[in-house]
């Protein structure tokens, strides 16, 4: 049993280095959320369709942590594991490693609340909800 | 007399690098909107007031000329024109140089279709149409 | 027979949007770069090589038509061709469609010399207009 | 008497926002590095500069927290204070808000090491140390 986790690889573009030879540091988090989305759309609620239905996920809070330099064309792995933290708050943790040599590159969080389109805060909608508690218990 | 010419400068940013040391390449195309930007506003059109009254200005051709390397912390100046190339299409176009040595460091241009919210291209408004050709006959 | 073709597919991911609900316009230049990276690996002088041996392929042009609108999550398919167009450059032509509906999304090109890691143009490597020459002939 | 506050004003570029309307998240760490960059130019100690010399300023943990929505074409403010947390690490607080209403809209800090051009943490050289203790004590 045990949580779901989300597995997604990609390579560092160029466009994402700078000139001190590795990633630039806001790239982890685009990074963070190509694996919320894949992560989303593994546990059947898909971030593109949650906002057809008129919810969306702004982040309040981002946090990372950079342990080892990645550069351009370097295969990253990402896993991502989301929770409610409280009735109003989503959170999703990160980790990239380096695909080939298992380095730890960096780990994180963002912290989500669910909105409206026009940004404000509303109450998780059940199936999203549903959905996260069970895959947090494995089921 | 003479067009009016839009004159913006700034300085290069660490993220907008790659490892090869200098500016990445589709930068040049974040700064030549940043030149059409501050064009529209001073020609009395911001471009921010246009999407308030409903108007957009996708670009629908691009063109950039790379001429001299140029790297963070360098002070560029851009100079912006803009002309109706159709009755349906403006065009502007960015002259991008060190702001200290005057060396040209790109040059080219973007298309544009005047377009409503949902993307679908519309007749020109005259306040746009009738401020472009103003400050093209340098009035 | 006939010439190499290089094809990626990829989402468009929600850090490269904008407000006006598409992708921003200067993303395409980064995909481009994603279609010439993998082109290279795949016809065996991959662009990380290149700068391990001391090569570099600055971008000197590049030129990009809009011509239907894509947004995030949408599949893009790229098809990349790569030929030597004068003695000392070399250019790359691409083309997005929409996997799904193989609607043309956009088209362009780029322009780039070789040069030596101080940015300094180079006569191209053999190894590197061999490999060119051999896959647009389709050999 | 006091700390030293480096202070610059910017405008939201359009290729900054995304399609939820506002400015997408990872950009805060794009903005925070303008910060820093502009703080250590007014201590005296400007981190091209510092590059040529043989430093560098590899962020080891970001963190940002979103307060209010914010989009294209708003004036942002943003105060950056440093400190050394211990004798090997840099750290600088950032606090982002409207210029027209003071409104706070995001606020954070960034960690860093001081590394030798191969990434490798080396200890901070003298004129930094003392520069950043100078103006914490606002001398």
């Amino acid at each position: 049993m045990g949580e779901f986790v989300g597995r997604i690889t990609f390579r560092i573009r160029y466009s994402e280095t700078d000139r001190m030879g590795g990633f630039y540091n806001s790239r982890a988090l685009e990074w963070f959320e190509m694996g919320r989305n894949e992560y989303l759309r593994e546990v059947g609620v898909s971030y593109a369709d949650m906002e057809d239905r008129g919810y969306r996920l702004p982040v309040i809070e981002a946090h990372v942590e950079f342990k080892a330099r990645a550069t351009y064309d370097d295969l990253l792995a990402m896993e991502t594991r989301a929770s409610m933290v409280s009735r109003l708050r989503v959170r999703f943790e990160n980790e990239l490693t380096d695909a080939a040599t298992g380095t730890l590159v960096a780990q994180g969080y963002t912290v989500h609340v669910v909105a409206d389109p026009s940004g404000k805060p509303v109450r998780p909608p059940p199936w999203l909800t549903d959905a996260l508690r069970k895959v947090a218990e494995g089921g």
